[in-house]
């Protein structure tokens, strides 16, 4: 095997490009030898007496008095704190349709990222189906084990019936991670960017690459956020109502975007816009990027190739972020998942609505602060004040 | 509420009755607030180097290895060391049908026994269906989760159902711990006893007292040990071939039992019996514990309330045990099943056998050693060592 990972030795951000550190296969197999979570007892069982409270007899008042009040498993287990991190395996990373077991180190590693980042606990689900009637049909059986669910790395469009039925058929929060999460801080990053140019956001035109799970969900909470200018691009060209190819979920799209009618492709979308923002694998010249119009924001999120390469998008565009730790201005999903869950379990909200969202956006873009740059637009990925800026703003814009 | 839980304050087994303490609700329900586990990280991820490796980019590489080789899972994710405690709440405790909510504190419980006695990890699925097909159905879409399935607190008989066609459909150990889990403390006690009592175990007239869960496990445990003698009695008496009464399970044990085919109830039964086996809540008053043969064995498990009172039993029986922490000989199902899922993960079997399941009753026997004595014919359930013994036994005798 080759060397393959990337790391950036600091976590300071800075305008030139932090030193690649190179991170051997061997060190990332080692990390991974037998998993990386571990279940934990918060207390002790190493005495008679803890064992007779944690376990026969004590234990029996606990489910005595859950039976009768099905209300206090919220209080006396750690369902209500629990989220269940579920895929079937079928668009894990850049890795397409892997399967189950092959998705489960990147869900152990989603776990680990809610208890960093979140203090959550939260446990791997790998489903043997693809099948949505089944998966929701799982769901509701396992209902009773968790307190929400995180969906993830579920390929599109299957995806987004299955959160809304997901969301229709239990009480508690759900969220596909891949769609909302990477809106999320999407959205923060921009709310960054356009104070960095002094923009109203609402009139910048917005080219969106990519149509799967992320483009959707990007889309909707740029509109929801009053950007009126929006053109979609998926692996055909221009999202538009002229179009026979498209499914329900892009022609949905094509009905509440382009408002300019735009035909073609990426040359015709780019030509004067104000924001690239790229979700797909596909690169994107950079002579194209060059008919952007001047002081523009290029969000080149391919990982690990960048749609285009920041240091050649930073030639004509005044901010550019990617999803890399390596460059500045990382957008990483970790700066939004944790805490939206976190707040909404917190709050005993039943549903994360797109109020929710917004305030996540919000509260990444708040912990910026005075240390908004062109270089800073978000937080770093590992910035511990994320998490609980945004479950306080989740839960407040809960309404609960 | 009122006090409930009844405690020992020494974990050294000694002849007289260890002082009862009693455990406030109070405590008891404090103890549990936000449920007794927690998810842990192997390695923190507080730096982007260890994110990196955990997560994008690193990760990457092992999901990618697991795609072309699914048996790496095994060694690259914690699902080889992962037991699913797997209930529906149909027959929690002595509480009965209170439901998978009401269950999950005694299932967090025994993922507290797994950690700190076999050193596994275990996640609690509590289900939403009480149907075997669902049940089954829904083991079969989890099963990339995990390495294991231990089922608890099913109700018989459709705990045997399901046990089996688990056993069928998964290619990976599953046991279902009201079964067996009792079935190998009772020979590893009943080891213990015979050895004590310089008696030959086959020999022995045996009257085990409830015909469900842990009722049938133990008459097929001790049948397959060679006793020949055993009557099994359910709440309408002796279970016979000439009742009509009796459900498929048990029409199959009366064919395996009874072979002085005695008819009638506790009374007939227990005449000249060597060894009692309670394994129901149902009292035996203690004139009939009187005509049992001289120099017996009591095994009176019921909890909180043993079928006989082991002050009385002690008056006619040699060897007497309860299921109670503040009596002698605790027979407890946590000097089982940590060290026998353990055993079978370490060992990478497919099955828990028979020979696997005999192989941990002599493994519980073989550590109390020379400390065998008449109050003295198991380990206590806090002992460190039973565990180890135990998964090596198993794992030993699986053949892998």
């Amino acid at each position: 095997m080759s060397n393959s990972a990337v790391d950036s030795s600091s976590d300071t951000p800075s305008a030139a490009r932090t030193p690649q550190v190179v991170i051997d296969d061997a060190e990332i197999f080692a990390a991974h030898e037998g998993g990386k979570l571990s279940i934990d007892l918060r207390e002790p069982l190493d005495t008679q007496r803890a064992l007779s409270i944690a376990y026969t007899p004590g234990v029996a008042q606990v489910s005595r008095a859950i039976a009768a009040d099905p209300a206090l498993a919220a209080k006396y287990t750690w369902a209500n704190r629990l989220v269940a991190v579920v895929s079937d395996g079928s668009a894990v990373l850049g890795l397409g349709d892997i399967g189950p077991s092959a998705s489960l180190p990147v869900m152990e590693g989603k776990s680990a990222l809610f208890k960093t980042f979140g203090g959550l606990d939260s446990i791997p689900i790998v489903l043997a189906t693809k099948d949505p009637d089944e998966i929701i049909e799982t769901l509701i059986r396992l209902r009773p084990t968790f307190g929400a669910v995180n969906l993830e790395d579920i390929s599109a469009p299957r995806c987004f019936e299955i959160e809304r039925r997901a969301i229709e058929a239990l009480d508690c929060p759900v969220m596909h991670d891949d769609q909302h999460g990477t809106a999320i801080v999407v959205l923060g990053a921009l709310l960054g960017a356009a104070k960095v140019l002094d923009r109203d956001m609402t009139t910048l035109k917005v080219v969106v690459s990519g149509a799967g799970a992320a483009g959707v969900a990007c889309t909707n909470i740029l509109l929801a956020s009053g950007i009126r200018d929006i053109t979609v691009l998926d692996s055909k060209g221009i999202v538009h109502s002229g179009r026979d190819d498209l499914n329900s979920f892009k022609a949905e799209l094509a009905a509440r975007t382009n408002p300019r009618a735009l035909t073609g492709g990426v040359a015709e979308a780019l030509d004067g816009a104000d924001m690239f923002l790229g979700l797909s694998a596909g690169l994107v010249p950079e002579h194209l990027i060059a008919t952007m119009a001047p002081c523009g924001i290029v969000f080149a999120l391919s990982n690990p190739d960048p749609e285009i390469h920041p240091d050649a998008a930073r030639k004509y565009a005044s901010v550019v972020a990617t999803g890399r730790s390596d460059f500045p201005n990382q957008i990483n999903n970790v700066l939004a998942f944790p805490g939206v869950f976190r707040g909404a379990l917190d709050a005993g909200a039943r549903r994360i609505t797109e109020a929710m969202k917004v305030a996540a956006a919000h509260a990444i873009f708040s912990v910026v602060g005075d240390d908004l740059a062109a270089d800073h637009i978000v937080p770093s990925a590992l910035d511990p004040r994320v998490g609980p800026a945004v479950a306080a703003a989740v839960a407040e814009a809960s309404g609960v």
